[in-house]
């Protein structure tokens, strides 16, 4: 659906809506637990609240697609993740929640190593610790001085990786990747795609030849390699959206970046579940719209550790019981997509959803899976649909036509 | 979801997807037969699969609407059916299995029977025997000789039907029909709908006119009629778009044509369902992708026979353990659309999918047939979405999105 449509419907309402995001919580089964990780956690909290909402199933991207945590939040904040697919450098960028302004192209830096001939010997500067990228990153932000009026920011990331960011009116994105992703071989010259582009081409090509003399004494990350080139663009506001005032709490900075890029608020004094829950109550008069961000999840999925990802879903349920106390008119518990332990990595499989308002149609569902929600109200929905059915449940939304 | 992004999403693997697809199996109770003829086949390798798989429905093309053969496999293979609608001609060549050229026009030939002042008395030449048929169209291409070098290839279908195939440089298939369809008037004569398709226009004249003098001694079949004029254009390959090696196996040629246009391989030399089954395992090694067309379900469908179809469908149970036994990464077993013998004829009614592989969500279902596969866990998805979902479960897809 048109965004601007459903912006059109908007009308006023002081409701809250809670969005609790347990990052790669679907799962698939695997064999000697007897089910799937949210099959085998102890989560009375959760399939209480299952009992008394609209259960379903989240399609994260489309049928068959693994998505990267930039499209499945944008998805969930009802953003369509094919026309905001943001390129690496800014996902970098938020990685370190980094401000981003709308004069800014960014790219992935990685620090290699190049021999006497300049050819790549190491593309990732033998992975290099993170104090050693700290160090270069200020060598560098101390030495650069580019030609035209823009500054060049070279913000360290971790081990090998940094991100370039050139600030300057008129600069473009068009620009192709100088890594050449292999060893061996020079790197390529950052070419414009576009004659608009060509530039800021000149301005890369600036960078990297003083990035080579800066760094020509390192032992090890004497070059710098860049690729996901993108100027940010600035994203309609959930404000302007939806009319909500909206709110991050999120303990990895990545979240917080991507909530900024929708134009969220961010709590960012939170690091444990504990912390994350109490600041969703304390900011709770304050705001309309929240986006409690569970990351150990999809990281223990990612480890291939079911046991220790039940563990984080079961210790997410205790907090649950304090969340209704506060009553958010729409309260939604999901994931961004699935992690399953067993695949060891994000996948593709529908993932979950409780829907829990004064106005939902109660389903048959009485636990918070995988396979019990098939049987859900919601059926099986595009995360990008999210949105406008919480709205709808907060009674943010008049009639379409007359 | 744009083709190209899933393109690019590929990654290389060895895995090798199955499908088995029951042309029509999809079917609607019969209530003297206590239910589909899915419900009322004994099929015990087919739910024991069910019952360890990921079931649902797949929605041909749209809600309502009932597909043709071409649509509906071309949807199965994840090509858009409206953006591929092929026209008449090119269907009737492909179900010749007619190895067709991007320098071809193609037309559907009715021979018909005209009286001496050139009205149309039967559109159909009264349904000439294939035998005639064959004979008119070898005197036809043993006369015609076309002003410009351009070849006009004239192929026997059955009954009044042909195909002609003008093959050259710079034909055009912006050419109205011949066929008046109705009878007690003068053909059409073959219009261009463009400016640029004047000349094919009028080899089109040529080849009607040398048509009628050569058979103006015939009885009945005295006359050409034209329709479904398209220039064939060459599709993506599966290659292309997903990177597989695919080989059909049906023993009907229409679905090795169909087969053939989004570059699969064909085995043409089966007939049974022993054959087609053999095939399978003998070119196992050789393929990515293997498509196994069983065309029976769908025919006795057609025929309102319940009991045949129920037979077929029992017929094909016993084959697969054998395919199970190769061990396929991922098995789809599924049809192109419904045939409820009820109706004896293509329908729009959704019908059941089951999806294998070692990372599939079980769900509860333990039968294979549309009532059963409600309760799947991949819901009700268009036909069109199926490819991308077996390319993941085949592991040949990255992550979408950093």
């Amino acid at each position: 659906m048109d965004p601007n449509i459903l912006t059109g419907l908007l009308t006023p309402a002081s409701s809250k809506i809670v969005f609790i995001i347990l990052d790669g919580v679907g799962g698939i089964q695997v064999e000697e637990k007897g089910g799937t990780e949210l099959q085998a956690a102890r989560k009375p909290n959760l399939d209480q609240l299952a009992e008394v909402s609209s259960c379903g199933l989240l399609e994260p991207i489309s049928p068959g697609i693994t998505p990267g945590s930039g499209p499945s939040h944008f998805a969930l904040f009802g953003y369509d993740p094919f026309q905001y697919n943001i390129g690496r450098g800014i996902l970098e960028a938020t990685g370190i929640d980094f401000p981003l302004t709308e004069r800014d192209v960014v790219a992935r830096i990685n620090y290699a190593t190049i021999d006497k001939n300049g050819k790549v010997i190491d593309r990732r500067a033998g992975r290099i610790s993170n104090e050693t990228n700290e160090r270069i990153c200020r060598k560098l932000k101390g030495s650069l001085q580019l030609s035209r009026a823009v500054e060049a920011i070279v913000e360290s990331v971790k081990e090998h990786r940094a991100v370039l960011v050139l600030r300057g009116e008129g600069l473009r994105g068009e620009i192709e990747d100088t890594d050449p992703e292999r060893e061996g071989v020079l790197p390529f010259k950052p070419k414009a795609m576009i004659p608009e582009a060509e530039g800021t081409a000149k301005l890369v090509e600036e960078f990297i030849s003083q990035s080579q003399n800066i760094l020509a004494d390192e032992p090890k990350a004497n070059m710098v390699l860049l690729r996901g080139f993108a100027k940010h663009t600035r994203y309609p506001s959930m404000k302007e959206r939806y009319g909500l005032n909206a709110l991050a709490i999120a303990a990895y900075p990545m979240y917080r970046g991507i909530s900024r890029l929708v134009g969220m608020s961010v709590v960012s004094s939170v690091s444990t579940l504990k912390e994350e829950f109490k600041a969703l109550a304390d900011h709770f008069a304050e705001y309309d719209f929240f986006f409690l961000h569970v990351k150990q999840t999809d990281s223990r999925g990612e480890d291939g550790d079911f046991d220790a990802k039940v563990a984080v879903i079961e210790e997410v349920d205790q907090f649950i019981p304090q969340v209704r106390a506060i009553n958010p008119d729409v309260l939604v518990v999901t994931g961004d997509h699935s992690t399953p332990a067993k695949l060891r990595s994000h996948s593709w499989h529908p993932l979950p959803i409780i829907l829990h308002s004064q106005c939902c149609l109660i389903d048959p569902v009485k636990k918070f899976d995988e396979v019990s929600c098939i049987s859900g109200a919601l059926g099986k929905m595009p995360s990008v649909q999210l949105m406008p059915l919480a709205l709808a449940h907060a009674r943010r939304l008049t009639k379409f036509g007359a």
